[in-house]
């Protein structure tokens, strides 16, 4: 391949080392660098285009850890061979390739795509509110608040907190059980800094959601795929597989991707081995209001009668992911450890944006904003669930969902769900492939699918003759 | 003791956790509590003072990770055999006991005591054009910052610290080697999480800034004192006793605690070192931007030509804590590994603080701010430095500085700077021990004390004889 196409443009407004970034992929989603192939080493290509070696090698380092560059020692970087075939069998442990960054949604910033997962319908936020909130916010802030923040959290948006679970999600528990994190991922590495040990083994959903199993696989947890079925995760199978597992990680409202509940019994299941074992369950709540069919089932949290269930929520789904706020509760026997090691880590950041959700919360916007957007995903998903029977078919069927912001499509003929998602997000759009979320093989493939920023009929309908057209030849 | 003497009142609005602590480290920081004396377990106390369990453990983990207690297994807890004395030999290793929750910035909110280190003037931040510029701020900020933000820090904020650091600290660098963090804390985690393995050995400024010495200990840096005489930082010595250390830690500009500049032999010398030994540097420059005489020297990072200098800046003093942000800036080479380690952690936090203060700085408050602060600081260091002069000029004298937002004082007879530590603190006044901040005994005591709050040269007297008062009878 002719280096001088990766050459990046001084007039482009993104980095060079994202368009370089951005070349490269493209050359291996188009066909012009294939599994296997060779690729010049960062300090010719740096010489070769006149670049800094420095911005040749993070675009490098991101090519592969995101899968698509393999480094082979004193035999070079290659294109990753494993990108070319699905039979080969997937070692759980390594990272999943992200064909797309966007799709991972910590990559880097970017503009809402077409079918994104993970994001609230943008254009709905009152962000006019919202800025006269931070107004009122900051003139009346104490001067306290300029101090040194609790790295627990903020203390008024721990009990709104506290005071919204106990409500809405049947959870009682005290502010003090509450911490205010950096986003999911906050949470769960205050869990694993806390409470993890080297080795330790985690059940973990499969199929699941992708981005907290690879923080987790990275964080030194040994996870163990159980599978889902109708009642949501095996715990049976789970016990079968790992009974000294030492970590459970649930989405028990509705199953991240494919939806279902998990049942009562089940969930008696699951917390009887947990205490019987002494074994932590991490409940993952992530969108629990967003339910359409009947009321949000309270959380599994609130059947924890020997605090043996670290829950944690998130503010990015219902306000913003921009916000980078979420909370864990841990059960009051372990108030001690978290504090300890919350006073030792960095906090959750800036007492401004939590100041302001506690107002949000405290004055009611909150609830509002909840019960409107309940309302409008009711619309939006229907946009795409008809726009998608009406384009596509034949090729695939939306599996009902009692709620949640994305959908799950099942493809109808034995269609490949990689290959078809590679030919999507080529072209931009941003559907991700089950298979991705899966640990162990399995022949059900489908298309995980956003709707939220659908702001019309006509927007889904446009999006899924594009998504149409991208996948026709496959 | 009486237990009930610890019985926490309904009617306080602090948490009773909080309340129990503080009866607690007031028992014995006034002799009610001996050194060595025991106490009742989490189980008979809770009992006793008809108290949650958690509650009550959570206020002896609190006592126990801030050095009061000690946990003795089947032996019960006891007070803190150490807080009685300073003949022993102090193991480096092991956390130094702090003795007032409010010195240690990250141990609760407070509101400013005074001698309060680590605080800038809280009454003198332009607290209504910061309102002002948030409004406008999330008015003018894109759908694209509501979505997940890039964990390497919001772009235009990074952009705008390698602007100030090329003009103010002569670093030359790209935004791409800049990393925005939760606080100086989240800094130095992103560098043990790239570039610490467990047992690497660092060199650390002996005296040293107390804070950052206990969170590198932690993260598993073993950390060697290196003295500190009046050129700063003396490489050789650190040459002699681990010559292949991985990283040396320091703080050029204006050494924290002793205030002295690292000359620039040493500054030659010590970059030799870390290039022939290939180790690190992490150059903590945290108030550089305050000084009184002379214009403030360049960073050492503005001599690093072989890229082993990790630069860190924080915001905390010269905008406030609360905001929780601060910087790393990695040498060009070292762009992909940081990459590499943000993509997988939680991030500096929500969008909207990094937008406000990128906005500060584009729009000329932030250079204005700090003029008028290097002015207004200058002032109020002569009103402390008067005032001890007046009061207790037989009893100390301050060490001249030539920068810095806190005063360094020499007691003149042999007298213990922690025992007269322990007695300020017990009377709310924030001062802190030179000897505290040290890793090996020395003979040479001191006292550390802020001045940035003191608003008036009145404010100054009257803090200076309560302090007067308060160390009396020692």
């Amino acid at each position: 391949m002719d280096l001088q196409h990766l050459r990046p443009s001084q007039e482009h407004d993104a980095p060079i080392y994202l368009q370089l970034y951005r070349r490269y992929r493209e050359a291996i989603t188009s066909g012009k660098l294939l599994p296997g192939d060779r690729v010049p080493s960062v300090r010719s290509l740096a010489s070769e285009l006149s670049l800094a070696r420095g911005t040749v090698e993070m675009a490098y380092q991101m090519l592969a850890s995101e899968g698509y560059f393999v480094a082979r020692g004193a035999a070079g970087t290659v294109v990753s061979p494993r990108l070319g075939s699905l039979a080969e069998p997937r070692d759980a442990t390594l990272p999943v390739p992200i064909v797309h960054a966007s799709t991972h949604p910590h990559a880097m910033p970017s503009e809402a795509l077409p079918f994104q997962l993970g994001l609230p319908a943008l254009d709905a936020f009152p962000r006019k509110a919202w800025a006269r909130l931070a107004g009122r916010c900051l003139r009346t802030l104490e001067t306290v608040a300029m101090t040194y923040p609790d790295p627990a959290g903020y203390d008024p948006l721990r009990r709104a907190i506290a005071a919204y679970l106990g409500i809405s999600r049947g959870i009682a528990c005290s502010h003090e059980q509450v911490f205010v994190t950096v986003g999911y991922r906050g949470a769960l590495e205050l869990v694993c800094r806390t409470l993890l040990q080297a080795g330790d083994v985690g059940w973990y959903e499969d199929p699941g959601y992708l981005f907290a199993r690879q923080f987790l696989a990275r964080a030194g947890m040994c996870l163990e795929p159980v599978p889902v079925d109708e009642e949501g995760l095996n715990v049976r199978i789970g016990q079968q597989r790992a009974t000294h597992a030492r970590f459970a990680v649930v989405t028990p409202t509705h199953q991240s991707p494919m939806g279902v509940a998990l049942s009562l019994p089940r969930r008696l299941e699951l917390l009887d081995w947990s205490n019987h074992r002494q074994a932590w369950i991490i409940e993952d709540d992530y969108d629990s209001e967003f339910r359409y069919h009947g009321r949000p089932l309270p959380a599994l949290k609130s059947l924890d009668r020997d605090g043996r269930v670290l829950y944690t929520g998130t503010f990015s789904k219902v306000l913003f992911p921009g916000l980078q706020l979420a909370y864990l509760v841990v059960p009051a026997s372990q108030i001690g450890k978290f504090r300890d090691t919350v006073n030792h880590l960095p906090g959750p950041g800036s007492i401004l944006p939590q100041a302001m959700v506690a107002d949000f919360m405290e004055q009611g916007h909150f609830g509002r904003h909840l019960r409107r957007m309940r309302t409008l995903y009711a619309e939006r998903r229907s946009y795409l669930v008809d726009a998608l029977r009406q384009t596509m078919g034949e090729r695939l069927h939306v599996q009902p969902q009692a709620g949640g912001i994305h959908v799950l499509a099942h493809l109808n003929a034995q269609q490949n769900d990689n290959v078809l998602t590679v030919a999507a997000q080529a072209k931009g759009l941003a559907i991700q492939a089950l298979s991705n979320w899966r640990m162990r093989e399995s022949s059900q493939g489908g298309l995980l699918m956003g709707f939220t920023n659908f702001a019309t009929a006509e927007d889904a309908v446009v999006s899924v003759r594009r998504l149409n057209a991208a996948l026709g030849k496959h």
